[in-house]
């Protein structure tokens, strides 16, 4: 659940949060104008720019609030998504988790606060939408997406044999030795089976996550401060708590763990190994770009910006286990180890109630349902959502009021399933 | 000659700087590594981090220390480039102004720290090179050469009649009445004939730039920062020195009063207007950036990053009078009227000793010479240089350790036209 940057407040209970369409950033102004009204300016720090409804520009306008880095696309022509759109899909219905009355496909779109979705089906893209703060021009943040981007490239890594999954930390990362994360596996890592003493609970002013925004943050440090100042200075100081490979806990800095010992073994950074691993060879059409740290430290936890169409083409890529258009681009048994899934057991003693029997493999969500989808997923109901029995992939950015994504699942999960359904019967 | 943002200090006296071999950034390390050791590492702000040889790092990477605002390409496949590499010019030798020894062309590469410098003749590319932090994939901070794109910009509003030239600034941008703009002309700005008690010295502490630094910094301000917050907010405070129209004064502030009376007239700012007018229907291949204020302004007087070879593109489009392949993208009017020149005797009062005879129109430095050559020209040695009778474009990024171009002109000037020379005879 962490949120892009530092200096985000907690979220402010939101008891009857504006509609999708009355939150729309266009409809209330946010930044238009030279310049734009004092109350319609979103600025950094003060303006508290994630929260909501700001948030629904926030989105779309990173880099325009902080340094970034570059996922460079290379300098070709992009590669050509073919279309096959499918008028149909609006008019699917789905009855929403714990609900009794149907709602159309549409209609989820405006429940679930969507600023941009597109489904490839069987390699041509059948649904394309845009709203809020997106246009097919546009980035938007990833937040944890961006951990399955990581992921993905620490699996590549594995299956081409450059990274020992088995491994310990330490000895990767020496600096890392006295941390909690020292005596980890880099498996427990990617799986988020580390017992780390770390709580990313934003209502208490104690928690953990706090002492590492503070670290993350790109911006001067407060005079007197004297904490860690980068994430590789504060992962050196998390503590452990409990025993590694328990249980599963979803805490933000295994990834920005594992997006370091990508860079010391690939000797790129996340950003860069992304460029060079995925963006070019898949002919992206956009640049996507991370957010970092004081010293440029792409956040590999959250960080990434990245337009539609070119998460679709990853998404694409991933079904299509590393082939393109007859190329491979990594080995198929990146996707085959994700998709295997990972401890269910100790994936169910995190409780989460919309995912039961999920697990949690190479920072991919595992939903072992009968299609065998699986799922990136982050704040605010950011998804690529693969389904290989459908062949079909969705691809949400969204700028929902609530982070949590137990808040979209309900309209989300059940419609990509009624989709999926209704492509493999509409032929 | 400002620098991109605040927080800069005063550049140092540099005795005998290093060499361009000697400062390359690759040579010296800096941010390599994960972390880098720690005297590698150019952060934001602390490290003083567009001093020399940082300065040679920094220029590439603007955007991993500052919140920053796309300049989109567009999402189709960018022009080609016609290549027509013309060996010799390595060999073409000219003699330095002030110098009485003859010097080759690559030599004056690394005599002027050369980052990277493309030709182009009768519309192909006889010459490119790269060197330092920049390559064919990399971006390089422009400098002042933004202020020709606003410029540019600027004169396409007035050649296709949608800005009057002739307008008092008061009329356009009513924020600006009781400045010193208010009372002068569109003309007078686009022309840095304006009167205003505005120094860049420096190394003066008193000198305006300071706090017109403070105001553009996109950082939080310190705590009990009274001054102005941003570049529009500092505009308005400029105060009067003499009178409009008597003098060239080379004062980055009128570029981003321009860069407002664009935003104002246009409905948008110059960030999206050069995507909107240039950068897409030109067929860039890479996106280009500006560094932004604390409101997201983008810094139209220096902020814009870019490709080398886009940036050759855009030197080739005005060149050419606003025509690509048969299409045109804008009024000639807007070039013809930059290459008529603006007063010189206005020019010659502000006592440019290398540039005799030379005006400023446009934002664009006009040198009457016997070929009809104009310049865009940034801080540190960047360029694009446009010869009409021989037409040649050179585009160069550079990080010479001074600031000023009177460093480097030795060695660029007469050399650009030796290279005329050589392209009109060769053939």
């Amino acid at each position: 659940m962490l949120l892009a940057v530092a200096l985000v407040s907690p979220l402010q209970a939101q008891s009857a949060p504006l509609s999708a369409e009355d939150s729309d950033p266009r409809t209330l102004g946010w930044m238009q104008g030279f310049p734009p009204p004092p109350d319609r300016i979103i600025g950094q720090p003060e303006s508290n720019y994630f929260s909501f409804p700001k948030l629904r520009w926030t989105v779309c306008h990173f880099r325009e609030l902080l340094p970034t880095r570059q996922v460079s696309r290379g300098l070709g022509a992009p590669t050509t998504l073919e279309y096959a759109l499918d008028t149909g899909i609006d008019a699917v219905t789905f009855t929403p988790l714990g609900g009794d009355a149907p709602m159309t496909w549409k209609a989820s779109l405006t429940a679930n606060y969507t600023d941009g979705l597109l489904i490839m089906h069987r390699g041509k893209v059948v649904y394309e939408h845009y709203a809020g703060c997106l246009d097919e021009a546009g980035q938007h943040g990833a937040m944890s997406v961006t951990k399955s981007m990581t992921g993905l490239l620490a699996e590549i890594l594995v299956a081409e044999g450059q990274l020992d999954e088995t491994a310990q930390v330490s000895s990767l990362i020496p600096e890392l030795r006295d941390s909690a994360f020292g005596n980890a596996t880099v498996r427990q890592v990617m799986e988020m089976t580390t017992g780390l003493d770390y709580s990313e609970d934003y209502a208490d002013p104690e928690a953990e996550v706090w002492t590492y925004s503070a670290a993350a943050s790109p911006l001067p440090k407060p005079e007197g401060y004297v904490g860690p100042r980068t994430y590789f200075e504060y992962l050196a100081t998390v503590q452990a708590q409990g025993n590694h490979g328990d249980a599963f806990g979803y805490k933000t800095i295994n990834t920005d763990a594992l997006g370091w010992i990508i860079a010391r073994t690939s000797g790129h950074s996340v950003s860069d190994l992304l460029a060079a691993r995925i963006w070019g060879p898949m002919g992206a059409e956009q640049d996507a770009y991370y957010t970092v740290d004081s010293i440029g430290t792409p956040f590999a936890g959250g960080g990434l910006s990245a337009g539609l169409r070119d998460l679709a083409r990853v998404g694409q890529l991933v079904l299509n286990e590393g082939e393109l258009n007859g190329q491979r681009l990594f080995p198929a048994a990146a996707i085959e180890r994700i998709r295997q899934g990972g401890d269910k057991s100790a994936f169910a003693k995190a409780g989460y109630a919309l995912l039961p029997g999920a697990s949690y493999r190479g920072m991919w969500w595992v939903l072992h349902n009968e299609h065998g989808a699986f799922a990136a997923r982050g704040v605010h109901g950011q998804t690529i959502y693969i389904d290989p029995t459908a062949e079909m992939v969705i691809v949400r950015f969204a700028s929902h009021p609530v982070a949590a994504n137990s808040a979209n699942d309900p309209t989300s999960l059940p419609a990509y399933q009624a989709v999926a359904d209704y492509l493999m019967t509409s032929e």
